[in-house]
């Protein structure tokens, strides 16, 4: 990263810029107060099954916007490009990765439509607002993420397993982590459990599927909410012929303030 | 109606017996506690049209469940059955009103894709719970629905306009009634507007496009929901070859409790 970059200093537009020019780097801390998006992108003849798998496991796949058929445009960002404007992409073929460029133009098809689905960097802020620490920042590492053994519900050729991210936070702290995060439906709301990982099916805490593993401090409870990594996991488990997503923690940022998905 | 029925004392798995049974009537204040729904059921060809217009429209159309092509079933209510449980339907051909029956088995596809969608129903008992006076209630109307001059975002084939459905209410409440409606984004949340009918190109209250007249008291301000009619306005607009939906005010009862959709 250019030493005049400093994420916390870049707008969301400026980022996607960057980002556009070649820049590929995880997007925790960028352009903060906007919130960030999950992109899955398949062939038009998918899209009813993933929009349908989203509409019925709203907590892990909250939709914030559906793009036409080969429209590289949103409304969530003025100006932004899909192709082009997130760091680095993963390229899915029959449900095994197939390439991770940081541009996405030469696998651009004219059928295929985009789903912009909430992050958790967006609950983050208003946690971290509330006075919950976030240990995964504290200890400068990707929050932790775990298949668990539940089965979202299916919809049409779509299945696969919930993922959950996992946040240690201290036991007085649960109950304002639950609340602040219920206010945010759009961005996976309430957790789906706290303290007891293995009635999520999660053996070992410090082995995480997804993203690093995350110690836990004295009176420390393991908070579990569902994951905008979900889709992807569909994507493995259901092998669509063709799936663009981003690479994990290289979102797609947007010029929607976090604010305006909290609801009361 | 039966002498011995009386709606406030009847479950939901009862009433929809009833109307199963061939009775027909408005259904506002039956099962209290449980939420109604509006139901639009199209072809299966149109499904992701109509999928997409309710994610792009969040607000007029909070999607509570869908169903599988040809499936009369839905986890909001355990057997219920959607082609002869709710008192009267509409049968809608290229958006004219062809049919109003009371039992829908005679018009249902195998490949007919039910949607399920949230009712002010649920957020009214809130706000009488709040101490919000529900005025059209003390009148023993239904609420008052116009259609405004705000287009709906388009979906595929499918595009209409906003309808919204009207309360007055006391100057002092509003604030109460936004406050309490914003907690329940799954049945229309916040108000799209309070105050000034022509900012939503309605030009006379006294004349609803839908529902009844609903006097105002003084003191009152008009506030404006979106309204789950909404979604027969656009089947009206883009006249779709076929569609069944609920006739209004006669809903689909769930045994879904009302305080689900709460949030915080």
């Amino acid at each position: 990263m250019s030493s005049t970059t400093s994420p916390a200093h870049t707008d969301a537009p400026q980022a996607r810029a960057l980002f556009r020019a070649g820049l590929a780097t995880p997007t925790a801390g960028w352009a903060p107060g906007r919130a960030q998006a999950n992109l899955i992108a398949v062939p038009a003849d998918w899209a009813y099954d993933v929009l349908l798998f989203c509409q019925r496991n709203p907590k892990p796949c909250p939709v914030l916007d559906v793009t036409d058929a080969g429209a590289w445009h949103t409304p969530l960002a003025e100006g932004a490009d899909l192709r082009t404007d997130l760091p680095r992409y993963r390229v899915w073929e029959r449900g095994e990765l197939a390439d991770e460029p940081t541009d996405a133009t030469a696998y651009w098809r004219r059928d295929l439509v985009s789903f912009l689905i909430g992050c958790s960097f967006t609950f983050e802020a208003a946690l971290t607002e509330a006075g919950v620490p976030m240990r995964h920042v504290e200890q400068g590492r990707n929050v932790s993420m775990y298949v668990t053994d539940r089965q979202c519900r299916p919809a049409e050729r779509l299945h696969g397993p919930l993922v959950v991210s996992m946040r240690p936070v201290p036991a007085a702290l649960v109950e304002t982590a639950t609340r602040c995060s219920a206010l945010l439906p759009a961005v996976h709301g309430a957790p789906v459990h706290a303290g007891d990982p293995a009635r999520l099916g999660i053996t070992d805490l410090s082995r995480p599927d997804f993203g690093d593993p995350v110690e836990m401090r004295p009176g420390d409870v393991p908070v579990f909410w569902a994951c905008g990594v979900t889709p992807q996991a569909a994507v493995m488990a259901s092998r669509p012929p063709f799936a663009l997503t981003h690479a994990p923690g290289q979102m797609f940022l947007t010029d929607v303030a976090d604010s305006h998905y909290r609801i009361g």
